[in-house]
């Protein structure tokens, strides 16, 4: 078998104005789409980041990967991430993720990997996980991921989205968006973006959510590095209850030895709280320090980052060998990379806590995956009886993806940038910023 | 594709009398060979430990076997490995490798996984190191590993075998096997079995392998933890040279407080002799203890006891991770273990140094692999363009295994016992011996 054609289609998203640390969420996330097509007329497909820098990166591999065999090919580029471990850490803390020129190799080979391994799941008839060593659970369970947000569902002009949750600015807000989404979804755990307004708005916030889901519901709280130590420390005190039933405080401070100070000084007060990071570590040579520090406790992966599906299955085995525990982050997206995260997520016996995902806030007008949005029922997604990832491209709504792509003026991400041209044109990314 | 059939045969191999600080190699090794046939009529095999309890191990899991979908039977079976990291470090000190209780589920788990892989192979017509993420290399090195030994070929009456080698208990007879075997297979490493002989023998044979040898080959030396640790740091003083061109000490002495204590003070002296191991570590739950007291720098793996190909994978990042070099250990094995070695390091990037292989020592008359015994050139084994592992079952020559295996009183591995009854009947294993 070999691959005799590659294509890499941009796209653009409706993404509603959502607030992080990082600024707000344009109106539009861009997404790339990549088939590889082998000589048996089998298509194999993969969603990555979006953008130009992202498609140069997959065509600067194109004379590597037209003509070669998908079981080989991953071999021959592995060095694009065998350079974890020895390599330089790489932490996101001033990137979005995507947009971290030191993970470039390897957000490039995971979605070549991917593509290869749905190539070959649907030439030899079998379900992606089940290519990676076969499924340990047939349903991969995801949390809620609610977020601060403007009026507005994404989107401009004709392509303007509905807004189906309205926005969230106070802690009422945001608890009504959960209750929604909750319902919607079946969500049993629910993850939270912070770092946007005052600490005691967002301590307020999380306590609101308990009361109102109860505490059988995991609550995980997400500044992005937006505070102090002191302030992390006082948030972790003031949440305490809320956070240490299965949830967790995710990168609450910038930086590892700010987190192992926080992680340390809440130990010290019995707050056994966990501290998540996708931002202190984001590769394999950001661990040995962590681990040395304890400054993170639960590693959230994310196969599009960290070098694919393998990789991922890597560092589980590393994160239960040094008894961390793993989640899995996101990025806004589409169907194909749901079900590769659902892939990888069948196939990772360690995987410690339900897989965040953007997914609710896309719309199925959007969607590029035959037979529209994949079902998350009972907060979860259901590998499907399907070869490979259990989804194929809709060309007539990938064609208006690049439309899209095509009107819109975004190249790449920049949440500051959009900030300033809807919220505040002053803003800057301060961190800590309280 | 379902599994229809499971053939499991033990076979007894003609193995000559090596030394060890375990005691004296019995005249035959017992080996296991599993057959999976599929319902297309394709064939996987696998080879692993022999004797009575590997056999009932497998047999035991013969109801999940038959029926299963090969892809996926593996992740049924995770839980066999999935308790690593968790569980018990699972030290092999006062076990031979094969007959350590600990370790029996992966064990038996890693057998099912290669004839997995290998009946994937050839039903898709693909390499087994093609089916890990794809080869990073297509010849694999590998290092001679001579031996202390008596006169003596191994096997009894007609399955008696020529004694290739002759009699090896002083340095010079050592040096002349070490040249006999690197002359026929070109292995440019050199693994020396040391912890039967004076510390100041062994120390004299390393130094004239060296002057035999000369500087560009490196020298390990491996004496099964016989010593103290004032015995390991003296031995490392006097082969500082010897050792730190590319070699290592492996296991010199028992624990990884006593091997952490030997490198402090090597490094104490200026002495960067890495210290190997594949006894006091020998799980991922081993591992974080090492890390941290820094008490073995060279982790020797073995898919055969690690729980599998993909778990050696896993250990290699993160030996890469925790900058740990990896090896591969080894028991005397037949062509089908050689294969597996082989592929699982083709798909290995972090492989840092030559294979261990006691290939060399068993004998054409006793290999079970269609066409004869597997070549090593340069040292190396070369992946063939052959699907799955690249061999198939010899079904006269498994019948010959089979009818030695019945014809012999071994039914496991008692090297203490072997040494009572041809060398000394009051010798006992004593750790540490000097």
């Amino acid at each position: 078998m070999r691959i005799t054609d590659l294509r890499v289609h941009s796209i653009a998203i409706a993404d509603p104005p959502l607030r992080s640390s990082y600024g707000l969420h344009a109106p539009y996330a861009l997404r790339t789409i990549i088939e590889l097509e082998s000589d048996e007329g089998v298509i194999g497909i993969t969603e990555t980041y979006g953008g130009e820098a992202q498609v140069k990166q997959i065509e600067a591999l194109r004379a590597q990967i037209i003509g070669a065999n998908p079981y080989r090919l991953t071999g021959f580029l592995s060095p694009m991430v065998d350079g974890q471990g020895g390599g330089d850490a790489r932490s996101q803390t001033y990137h979005v993720p995507g947009e971290n020129p030191l993970d470039a190799t390897t957000r490039t080979f995971a979605a070549i990997e991917v593509a290869c391994l749905d190539l070959i799941g649907k030439t030899v008839g079998m379900p992606v996980c089940d290519l990676l060593g076969g499924r340990v659970r047939d349903e991969v369970p995801f949390s809620a991921y609610p977020f601060y947000k403007h009026a507005g569902g994404g989107g401009e002009g004709k392509d303007a989205r509905v807004d189906e949750y309205g926005e969230a600015l106070t802690p009422e807000a945001l608890v009504k968006q959960v209750k929604q989404m909750v319902a919607q979804y079946g969500f049993s755990s629910i993850k939270f973006k912070a770092g946007v307004l005052e600490p005691d708005i967002e301590i307020e916030t999380v306590k609101q959510l308990y009361r109102a889901l109860g505490p059988q519901v995991p609550l995980r709280m997400d500044p992005n590095s937006a505070w102090t130590v002191e302030t992390s420390v006082s948030v972790g005190r003031a949440l305490a209850m809320e956070l240490d039933r299965g949830g967790y405080l995710e990168d609450p401070t910038a930086g590892l030895e700010n987190m192992a100070e926080v992680r340390r000084r809440l130990l010290a007060e019995g707050i056994k709280t966990p501290l998540a990071s996708n931002v202190a570590v984001t590769s394999f040579a950001d661990i040995p320090s962590s681990v040395k520090m304890d400054a993170v406790q639960i590693i959230l992966c994310d196969h599009h980052y960290w070098g694919g599906m393998r990789q991922v299955q890597q560092l589980a085995r590393l994160a239960k060998t040094f008894g961390l525990g793993l989640s899995m982050h996101s990025n806004s997206h589409l169907g194909v990379s749901l079900m590769a995260m659902a892939h990888v997520a069948a196939a990772t016996p360690h995987l410690t806590y339900a897989c965040d995902t953007h997914y609710p806030w896309q719309s199925a007008q959007d969607e590029i995956v035959r037979g529209g949005r994949i079902p998350i029922k009972n907060g979860c997604v259901k590998i499907p009886e399907k070869p490979g990832l259990g989804v194929e491209l809709d060309y007539d709504q990938l064609a208006r993806g690049r439309e899209r792509y095509a009107k819109c003026p975004y190249r790449k991400r920049d949440d500051e940038l959009e900030m300033n041209k809807h919220v505040d044109p002053t803003w800057k990314r301060v961190l800590p910023r309280w």
